[in-house]
């Protein structure tokens, strides 16, 4: 029985430039997704749900004009052509649920046995995926409810679905698991967090963990252009204050911020708004020195590391990395102590 | 006299899409480059030399078969449709030598007179461009002499040109000035850093501040794919080891890195490569809760976000921010200082 190597390299296609080194899984044009070859360092799932990323599905969703079922036949193309759900345009994918079928021998220390169900952490854009069909799109959640097969590699993160939460529930927090951990390593009692995109899902959980974290004699400013996401976001109460602008308005949103922070700015912003071009308004309303997380997939390299430069923004820009060491528990903590978060999130998404 | 918006917001045109709202000068499409519009918050410049982003020139390069008048043309043609030097394609810019022509009235603070030399440390995707005509295309230095006018914003970052040392070598220096200042901030003594495209400009300016940041107890890995450079680099002997690699080969640098290392990795790991997909070595080479710092301008933000992710590497991911407080000065010192470095970089790029 063949090993495999433990970041799926086994799996990744020859590109059509064979002057390229073979790449990861999550940089190849294609994968081997077929389930019937058998390697003893994989775990293969077979898949119920897609939990397509927010950046992805609204692309999609445009392209589809705005009908569902196409959106499914285009996941079924990409899945088809590609060996992965890795949105082609943004570059993004997603993460997925369903119950192992076989553990391979060299994983079997990860803890989980045949019929468990599972969530992958790592995205969709490098996990080897076949489908048969589509059963369910549901655009309100961003997921779609499928039939097929899953690879997970070695190193890839996921995790044991919880027993205690709704499955739909838990899914949806754990697509966004990295935010909360992230803001915990960041934020500091007595500091100004500015949240870009606040009422959405990583947006709450920021939210959350920054209140936890700045505490009383801190301040946390959540940003939501969205209406109805405002106004929940308002209800919820757990922002200090909670501004209804678009985030794309680098100008307004750093006057906004600047009024409520004595002009000078947030020591830590994070952007968490699904839309091309936030990315100044996240620089333009950070502090001298202070620190700039983009959580959204949306977010141009460029568009940060020239931006920041071209106005002489002295702050440290960080690429949202979606793990962190326990962030899926510390997800599904943040969810079980908070009565509030959870009930936005159960009315939301299950 | 109108004062004119610090960040430039008024030479910004409005975008096709009248729903977005007027962005900043280096997320829009087109600028308004008239120099005869006067404003009291600017400064102009007549323009001398282009210093082109290396991933730009590249891109043009190949765009044009390698044939230099037309790498001309396409410079031409981009500043005539957008009104500034902002790739299309790669979305990045570059830099300008040029003479003061004009000091606005609100602007007398920042110490430059009619007839200084100055060099924009801003990039050109988002300083206005007027040009009159191409004079010369150079290669080698990624460089073009124009004819034609600039504009420098209130924010925007500019050093007045050094007058100990040669124009071309300040300005290729300062063209990636943040590098060695970052550096400077984020190595600490006793650290293994590791530089991928190590031989090229921000790499060696990254190796000569790793290497005094990090001392005798610390060590410098320094990864260059192209031989001479990787020979010049191994002759600076300011590496402790210095590898021959391509550094898309993500595997394969881990696997070099590891050996070096006790199969730990790097703590710290800049990526001065400007070829795409190089974002996966630079990570798979961290050790756990290091830090990878990007400066290539064709880094990918979801190569580097779902890549962390989908192997479970639990990295801080840095954008690189092309500003920090006295960059200029702190590379220009490092070329006074260290000869061994001024040597290369005077054969290289004067």
């Amino acid at each position: 029985m063949e090993a495999g190597d433990p970041l799926g390299m086994h799996r990744v296609l020859p590109e059509s430039d064979p002057d390229q080194p073979l790449c990861l899984p999550q940089r190849a044009t294609r994968l081997d997704s077929d389930p019937d070859k058998v390697f003893e360092s994989e775990l293969v799932v077979e898949v119920e749900t897609l939990n397509i990323d927010a950046a992805s599905f609204r692309q999609m969703e445009e392209a589809a004009g705005g009908d569902s079922a196409k959106v499914g036949e285009l996941v079924m193309e990409t899945v088809r052509k590609r060996g992965k759900q890795h949105n082609p345009v943004t570059g993004s994918g997603g993460m997925l649920l369903g119950k192992v079928r076989r553990v391979g021998g060299y994983v079997s220390e990860r803890g989980v046995l045949p019929g468990d169900q599972v969530a992958t952490l790592a995205s969709l854009s490098l996990t080897p995926l076949r489908l048969t069909r589509i059963i369910e799109v549901r655009p309100a959640s961003a997921q779609i409810d499928v039939e097929g097969t899953a690879i997970i590699f070695a190193t890839a993160p996921f995790a044991k679905m919880p027993k205690d939460l709704p499955q739909r529930l838990a899914l949806a927090a754990l697509d966004v698991a990295g935010a909360a951990a992230q803001v915990a390593r960041l934020a500091s009692p007595g500091q100004t967090v500015l949240i870009l995109g606040a009422g959405g899902k990583s947006g709450l959980l920021s939210c959350v963990e920054a209140r936890r974290k700045v505490g009383r004699s801190g301040k946390v400013i959540g940003i939501e252009s969205h209406v109805p996401y405002a106004k929940e976001l308002l209800a919820f109460g757990i922002c200090d204050v909670v501004l209804e602008h678009d985030a794309r308005d680098a100008a307004g949103v750093r006057d906004r911020v600047a009024e409520l922070t004595a002009g000078e700015g947030a020591d830590l912003t994070l952007s968490c708004v699904n839309v091309p071009g936030c990315e100044m308004a996240a620089i333009c309303a950070t502090k001298d020195r202070g620190k700039v997380y983009f959580f959204a997939m949306t977010t141009s390299f460029t568009a940060c590391a020239l931006g920041a430069e071209g106005i002489g923004a002295d702050v440290d820009l960080f690429i949202g990395n979606g793990y962190a060491e326990g962030h899926a528990e510390h997800t599904l903590e943040l969810l079980r102590t908070d009565n509030r978060l959870r009930t936005i999130f159960d009315r939301r998404y299950c």
